[in-house]
């Protein structure tokens, strides 16, 4: 019998955030791609579009006028999934058709005026506005809703219809699916280890340093034990945090900081604008801010889709839409590949 | 204060067979698209490749020769996600590191010779030799296995990386996430309500007529009135039915029937050979097969990305991964939609 080898012998792990398992099949990485290969993103984006709806100085679909912003932008998304006063469907339902009210509002915000910017290639100050602005956002939507969801899907492959370097927030009356998840996980874990989950978690992996990819004085990114994405990462900061708005001004320099390196990395690693989706979560807000709800600890969750270059993608599909979530290669290997990788951008290196 | 109306107001619809929430704001359907566009799939696939190892008489990765079969073809999956034979992580494990072992098998089944047909361009007798084989896999792999899961990813955007019709089998000594959901909805419903889960719904919606698809003595699909992908449909038994060997001949034929009617509409909806994952959810086996699981119902379900038309796709990114999934067209649409649609497949017409 052989020893266990976690690169070449298929095995779960557990996820405790989300309470479920992902199958890690590393030794999968040796099957050959035959498959769909992505277009890599277009790189030669106009600074300035005056047809791009989100441009400073365009005209938006409901014919309102950017103003000639210099920095960020926040403007009401004029396709909102969620609107603020819809009726309620309704609550004699049978046990098989239940629905409930959903309501909320839907923002997009600009991180800059250009573009063909990225936050990475961004400036630390620059990128320490939109910080203060997403912790703006939850004060500001929090006060009257129960949760409020900050999120950025970058490039084409990710759904992103816009190359404009943009963010979204869609604040809503009720806690979303993968919101109750992450609550209870946390609840429930602070009751029987008398440790918040992700307090705990950051101490050992900083300790540890397997899974690290960056880390400064108030923040950890890792790889967690049991990422699902080929290189998706945790975002942590090291003191108890419930929200963005608790942090301080040195933890949001600090932010801006490691933000910039993490995102530096990702983009050298294939050498590509690399697409993810990102977003934060926190304590939940509305009714909540008034409860105790030291179980929760501030993190944030990159999901990037790419696999093996630029233009080779993991498909969650099949086996993973109908049984378990799969992955082709180990955590600690996708951390090393990432922490071996330079923090100076490959295209501040070309130029 | 407005009347509401599920067309117009966005709410949440429960899951029972997964315990969640989808979003329905149909609303959004207004929006504009001007992200990504697909490849439409590629269609003059040579019925016959050599170099396809997939087909009849070709060499695959490790060596073997296929025989030239004419009707399905079965063969272990040359880079399996899941061997019968990996060693155990052990089982000492830290509540944040928690590992277990993964055993099984993956195998590959084509459908038929050719690599330029799909199961709705097969003949009915043809299929029927489909459904056969799966059954008996079921029987096969399911005295050893706790789960297994017969899947199909169709199509370059669903990750199928070979044109050739065929699908694939993995069983698992474990049950995987979504089967464990299934399981627990399932055996809970019975428990509080008395009647397995999906008999009740289906009786239901065959009552009510509003989601239905397709149907026939033995079959009923519908678009689920918790729907998560814009045209996902979900396969129901009318009798009780806990696996699938335990179909009778007569209800093999009507399936073999309904899957041909289903995904001819599917073809017929964008005019293109229609993207999904699919796969069949039936009771669990291995040690389960001596327990009673009445509280099962035999099921399959289809999962088809696509949104607008051939080549625009809903991607479930940003707020789905991050928060809560999120639908643009209400289920009761995508169904009239598809039982609007001609039951001869638009490639027949054509020619
Ligand atoms: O085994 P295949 O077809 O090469 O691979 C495809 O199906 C698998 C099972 O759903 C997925 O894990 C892969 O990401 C996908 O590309
Ligand atoms: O709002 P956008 O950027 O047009 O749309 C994108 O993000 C949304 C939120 O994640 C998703 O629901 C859409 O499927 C995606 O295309």
């Amino acid at each position: 019998k052989h020893m266990f080898d976690p690169k070449e012998h298929q095995h779960l792990r557990y996820n405790p955030l989300r309470d479920s398992w992902v199958l890690v099949s590393a030794h999968r990485m040796k099957r050959p791609w035959k498959g769909q290969v992505e277009k890599p993103p277009e790189d030669n984006i106009p600074r300035h579009d005056p047809n791009n709806p989100l441009c400073p100085g365009s005209v938006r679909a409901n014919g309102e006028v950017n103003p000639e912003y210099d920095s960020t932008f926040m403007f009401d998304n004029d396709f909102p999934a969620l609107q603020p006063d819809a009726p309620d469907p309704g609550s004699d339902h049978h046990p098989l058709f239940q629905s409930k009210a959903a309501r909320g509002v839907c923002k997009v915000m600009c991180f800059h005026p250009w573009s063909d910017i990225t936050l990475p290639l961004m400036q630390p100050v620059e990128i320490r506005k939109v910080i203060d602005k997403w912790a703006d956002l939850i004060v500001e939507l929090g006060a009257e809703y129960t949760w409020v969801q900050i999120f950025e899907n970058k490039g084409a492959m990710m759904g992103c219809s816009n190359p404009h370097p943009h963010c979204q927030v869609w604040a809503s009356n009720f806690l979303p699916n993968e919101a109750a998840l992450a609550e209870r996980c946390q609840r429930d874990f602070l009751q029987k280890h008398g440790e918040p989950l992700l307090l705990q978690y950051a101490r050992m992996e900083a300790q540890a340093q397997e899974r690290v990819v960056v880390e400064n004085e108030h923040w950890l990114v890792v790889v967690p034990y049991w990422a699902t994405w080929p290189f998706q990462t945790l975002l942590l900061p090291r003191r108890h945090v419930l929200r963005l708005p608790d942090l301080t001004p040195q933890e949001r320099d600090g932010l801006a900081s490691i933000m910039k390196r993490l995102l530096t990395k990702y983009d050298n690693l294939f050498e590509v604008s690399f697409p993810y989706s990102m977003g934060w979560h926190g304590a939940p807000t509305g009714s909540h801010l008034k409860e105790d709800m030291g179980h929760w600890q501030l993190h944030a969750h990159y999901y990037p889709p790419l696999l093996r270059s630029a233009t080779i993608r993991k498909f969650m599909v099949g086996y993973e839409m109908l049984a378990n979530e799969q992955r082709d290669l180990t955590p600690e290997q996708a951390a090393e590949q990432l922490r071996k990788l330079g923090e100076e951008h490959y295209k501040m290196k070309k130029t």
